[in-house]
């Protein structure tokens, strides 16, 4: 991968006009915020917050706004510099790894079918029946069971697992240590205690779908737990079994989501939020930090807290609960005041 | 294994009566719910809610308690209907992986001893002294340090660990990538620093118990750490050093126990759940999702919340926090009421 | 390693001062809790609660602080006896693992450079350009990228995954299954949906920083998330991409840190706290348990609650939550009684 290019060329590549006063030909070696870069790096402006910085970034060239384009001699001009600047980085990130083949150290079961160009690392494991699409890689220590089938342009991360019948679309990534089709944690009374109900079903990803590291994501009792295209999923996440996620879905770290609970698209679920199984979140909701939620949620709601509120009473709400103390004085104070008042009517 | 049975053949292996009306001959390929199953599918009621599906549902046939028997031609009849289906279900599972015997690509060490038909895949690791049990499996990416003691039937899924000194009873199951026998975080304040106080224990899990992916549990500063028969932890769940969990627990996914707790027998932690150190949690008590648990806890004590309080209390006061903004006001009112009052009197 | 030694020989190794009437030749051959502690054991006092232990113990001998000096026969005398009991253990602790050499069943890149003394266990994988300091042990089923740099002495255990540059300083321990340099979360709003930031930065660890199992610690999007000297972290802690955390810091099991905020030195936070994205810690704060913290807080700061507040507040509200129903109906009573009283005054 070519790892430097001129003002101009990058200009050219993403679809952005250069600035009036802006020298195409200044080689930019890579990309770096407006604090830390220097003068072969990109930088961009997309808060305004920082907008101050323009006057002293060491930065040789700077995406920004067009609103701000004469505070910038080598300027990148973009509606969107954030999302300019995402698209940057792509020519200047460097892959993991540099391994390409499939190594003889891995396991490659006979009657799986591997795509043209697939990667396979040393102490890989991929099982029978089992498809990978044109592209993917399979870091080492990486389990495929039985029965999977990725699309093309996967990522498979070190020592992640995917277990029996686990499907992934087109270009999905996962994370490091990630599990994908672990038994649902599904169990009965019965005479002897506690008995495991088998977990029959499967994993179902989307297309684009991003999973995080050491993430699990439960295989369905029956049926499957489905996760849909261009969601994506933090760290150390937990889906249980029959869960259904939409599109576009973002979940972050730690946040936890109980057996068959369905959500719309683009539902966002902040760090650490906790959902109750059976429940139906609407398209567009956002969960809040460590909210616990154990309803259903309509479309576009915006809920904090545990338990769950709409996050305009939680920010009012929780406000008071330090206060909690003085209230309580204030309402021993009425009492005694209103005794008082009441003694002196008699 | 067998993939299709009769309807009669299900119910002489399960012992449950056929309905008066049922094809005893009718061929069932697989399981599934009312709302999706086939006509050469057994499914099952067990939530009376989903009563009305029975005249909707496209099942073959259908596992109901007695009371329900007049409502489906080809009926199973079950005293308890979940239990019943959840044994229908291991006729139709199908185990992980497909491979058997020793693998040539698995480490496993000379002075480790194996018992009959144990299943060790590629790239998996077995260390000295270790002893594995008559039919276990051990996946790939599985590492089992140096003087651990499985029973017979154990299950270790991919890239689980086992580190030295484990031991783990009779069929238990460990998903992918959980974790026994880290260390657990013990530090002292020392002239440089922090200091490691090293553990030295290990860690003890009883018969059939079941350990969730990515699920991590510490081995003992000295003796042990301890799951009892029975008890089954979800995914993501943490462990600390020391603790004692009795038997038949269930905890759900994302909780954690600090060091040196311990837990009766038949709790249940709910998702998120988190135990402070050194607490005693009587047997059958309740612990509700993201509670955060800092005292003893009773027998059979049921709490939400966190700090936790029983949960009724917590029903009746979390339903109060939204309404806080309004209690103040109320406050303030009355306070205006009362000021406005006392000048009058004066 | 010896693992039995004479009590004078524990002294001398620890420069402890042995009791007047202690009998230095006494064998010792492990360590354990005055409960459990048999005639060739030795033990430790240091919470004066279990003083009374003392009495009954059978502990071979026990290291005491100089003003319990008289109740022991065979004493050990410590200013700090908590933490010379740590000390010993050290004597006694038995390292994981009894590999030497690097296993012609891992695959370590020709670029790598494996300083002396380095043990690699088999289906370990090393890449390019990476360097293992002297002394370090690498454990079955890690894989440690291009570009890594491992200070001496590091203990990286089974399946942990250290993806390309990053950083570890002398003595720093991983244990299993923890993932360093993940793909930070990092996405913006396209056209096409939600585009992935590509994270081009890294990972770097300092000296003696311990990383708990199965945690999870993203590369930063630009630069490094920077984890300090002798800093602690326990299993499933989930650490955002350009985190920084300074030395000797404490995070307890399941706790979390979004995006891009900064930790001083000595911070302490509880088991499952969670800290949102861009905020800055000061030096020897503490965060409770569970705690929600959405701003800045002052070096020495003690917080607790979601949203976090003062310790103190927290412990003065959280037990009037419980109580709130009975505040409710106190106003309820209030409103009755001064209406009551002012239809009188009418």
């Amino acid at each position: 991968m070519q790892r430097s290019y001129t003002l101009a060329e990058i200009a050219e590549r993403l679809g952005l006009k250069l600035g009036d006063e802006a020298d195409g030909s200044l080689p930019i070696y890579g990309v770096n915020t407006l604090e830390d870069a220097g003068p072969n790096e990109l930088s961009f402006l997309s808060n305004p917050k920082y907008a101050p910085q323009l006057d002293t970034t060491r930065a040789g060239a700077v995406i920004v706004e067009p609103k701000q384009a004469g505070r910038v001699k080598n300027a990148l001009l973009a509606d969107n510099s954030y999302l300019a600047f995402a698209r940057v980085l792509h020519l200047f990130a460097k892959p993991q790894g540099e391994f390409s083949g499939q190594s003889p150290l891995a396991f490659i079961h006979p009657d799986a079918r591997l795509e043209e160009g697939v990667t396979v690392y040393p102490f890989a494991f991929i099982g029978p029946r089992t498809t990978v699409g044109a592209g993917s890689i399979i870091f080492p220590g990486c389990y495929i069971g039985e029965d999977c089938a990725l699309g093309p342009g996967c990522l498979i991360y070190p020592n992640a697992v995917l277990m029996a019948g686990t499907k992934l679309g087109r270009g999905t990534i996962i994370q490091p240590g990630a599990v994908l089709g672990s038994d649902g944690f599904g169990f009965v009374p019965g005479e002897k205690g506690i008995e495991k109900i088998p977990q029959i079903g499967t994993v179902s990803l989307g297309e684009n779908v991003e999973i995080g590291a050491n993430t699990t994501v439960d295989r369905a009792a029956l049926g499957s737990t489905v996760i849909g295209d261009g969601s994506k999923l933090d760290n150390l996440v937990q889906i249980g079994h029959n869960v259904r996620i939409g599109k576009f879905c973002l979940l972050a770290g730690q946040s936890g989501i109980s057996g068959s609970t369905r959500l719309g698209d683009r539902v966002i679920l902040a760090g650490q939020a906790g959902l109750s199984g059976h429940l139906k979140v609407g398209s567009g909701a956002v969960i809040g930090p460590q909210s616990g939620l154990a309803r259903n949620v309509n479309d576009g709601e915006v809920l904090g807290g545990s338990p769950s509120m709409p996050r305009s009473e939680f920010l009012r709400s929780s406000v008071l609960i330090p206060r909690l103390p003085e209230l309580h004085s204030r309402i021993r104070k009425l009492e005694k005041a209103l005794e008082a008042l009441a003694s002196k009517e008699e």
